[in-house]
């Protein structure tokens, strides 16, 4: 099986395996549980992917026993060097013929190589955020991915919070809300199942969950879509601090990524309740952002003349598989015009 | 022992029982840990009162078994009204011999009630903040005292909050900080004991502690105290949003508050590592937040021509003493001068 590369797509709360040949056809996908090992712990991490690779080794009709050439891991939570050292050491000797060699990266690190190898900037907003710049010679450097307590601005987490937390200092009359909070508010206490503030204040503290919490995203959503004033406001600035993090990574971006048709691409990647799915209510904030920082400085006004944004059409295990394989000293030829696809084209009107 | 009344201050960290008699004299003082219900349980907390009260009563000769007239709390969380309710079906039921009749109110109503019969405004800010106008004539309109998951403007864990994330904001390009980070940034690897922001994540998450991370505050108001600019500019803002609930409830005042030498009492409460230690720090942003807040209304820009900010020299156990009496028809006389005084007194030039 020394040309089998297996890829592994980790998330929060579901993840995906895929073995490929080095001509980059897929001989089986499964799906698994989380592995985000922060929050299952190191042991059902490890299980969970070995359960998902051993699985697609028997629907390709492949020898359990043989180890994969490599496994290509993008995790989210995979940023620690430390913990993921000592992930592949336990994987490597609890599971002898899962694979010879391992890698383990980011989820970030893991899109960008589902949607090309010439590099780009990776944005993520689902429960929480993080973007990712990756340069054409690898180079990287991040803005975000510090969670609720730090960041995670433009996340569903920090839709849904800014929303209750313009009800709750309305209520104060600590600040005037910027439009009427009479939807959001019935809203909230609906899907909060409240009646007053005091109640919220489990789903704040005691009973807090990240996802439940972050769930209320895609009611503002709805709000929006009924072109509630509030609710429009709320997603226009995440739009904002969306293309701020955009903005943040921009002046480590090689020459290179700003040229060619696409101008400058930015892969967008969400999970279950996405907010890229409410693309049309983030373009205001987010349009406008990008057009200010491609004026900020001299540098970027001569070559960041326009953006591209797309959307993975395939698991990011794909990449992973061949990052996997890359490392083991081989290689996967993945088909990268079909795995990603371009939702949005923008060109700044100055530079034509 | 009809006429001896009970009162307890009850905080997150630690708590203080006392027993006067109707003309205010101190039969005895005891101390105890936190009797806060959310934070140790109602179990912990019941037992922690009875503890303080009955050793209270031996300390003053008096006989254990025989109860209290009444037995008034002041208790920080004591804001829900069917937990309190249980709360005190549940220690009738188990120390029968405690008290006659109970009260609970919130720290907030303790405190005013050991400085002032009259009202004025409470203002608390210690781990968290909080802000409450009570009226001459009793009722009550609050700001904040949401935690730190929906507020806690201008308390220690805000101020140090803000100053993790001007340096997380820095380092991501996400913001351009107002002053030079360097300082701020070695007293916070310094304080959390880490050598990057990575280092942050488990004290922001897995070993979250609310007390050790508002601990940072101080390490501020030392920097601040030296004069780096960062943390005079992080202490300036806490003074403003202290100031913005102090605005935030003044609509709902009475006439009677504003009126008399003293101006707008304000009762500024704290706890172990308060915030009022640093005022002069403070100082800047709240004085200017309010002399914004004595122009910005027809109604008040007659009435708020000055203000007055005391600070407790007693403990707030005496007021829920006062407070439990009350509602069980009694009355325990207070010296009001004593239990607070002046620290700072502000008129506004306008006005004059």
């Amino acid at each position: 099986m020394a040309l089998v590369f297996g890829g592994v797509e980790g998330g929060g709360t579901h993840s995906k395996a895929v073995l490929v040949r080095s001509d980059g056809r897929i001989l089986a996908e499964t799906e698994g549980p989380s592995t985000n090992h922060w929050l299952v712990g190191v042991d059902k991490c490890m299980e969970a992917i070995n359960d998902m690779v051993q699985r697609a080794k028997k629907e390709a009709g492949l020898d359990p026993n043989s180890p994969l050439r490599s496994l290509g891991m993008s995790l989210s939570g995979g940023e620690q060097k430390d913990a993921i050292d000592r992930l592949i050491v336990e994987m490597k000797e609890r599971f002898p013929s899962l694979s010879q060699d391992y890698l383990i990266t980011t989820d970030a690190i893991g899109a960008m190589a589902t949607a090309s190898d010439h590099g780009g900037i990776v944005l993520i907003s689902g429960t929480g955020s993080n973007c990712k710049l990756v340069n054409p010679d690898g180079s990287q450097i991040g803005c975000g991915g510090w969670g609720h307590m730090m960041g995670d601005e433009g996340s569903a987490f920090w839709i849904a919070h800014l929303a209750v937390k313009t009800v709750f200092d309305a209520k104060d009359n600590l600040a005037t809300p910027p439009h009427d909070i009479t939807w959001v508010r019935a809203a909230m206490e609906d899907y909060f199942q409240v009646s007053d503030l005091m109640g919220m204040l489990p789903h704040l503290y005691r009973n807090f969950q990240k996802s439940h919490f972050s769930g209320f995203c895609r009611k503002l959503a709805e709000g929006a879509e009924a072109r509630d004033a509030l609710c429009l406001y709320i997603f226009a600035q995440a739009g904002k601090v969306l293309a701020k993090q955009v903005e943040a990574v921009l002046p480590e971006a090689q020459e290179a990524l700003f040229g060619g048709d696409l101008g400058l691409p930015v892969l967008c990647v969400g999970c279950v309740g996405s907010v890229w799915r409410s693309w049309e209510l983030l373009k205001p904030g987010f349009t406008e952002t990008l057009a200010g920082a491609a004026v900020a400085s001299k540098w970027l006004r001569g070559r960041f003349r326009g953006y591209n944004l797309l959307t993975l059409q395939q698991s990011s295990a794909l990449g992973g598989a061949a990052l996997g394989a890359q490392s083991a000293g081989a290689a996967v030829a993945l088909d990268y015009a079909a795995n990603a696809s371009v939702f949005y084209r923008h060109t700044f009107e100055s530079s034509q």
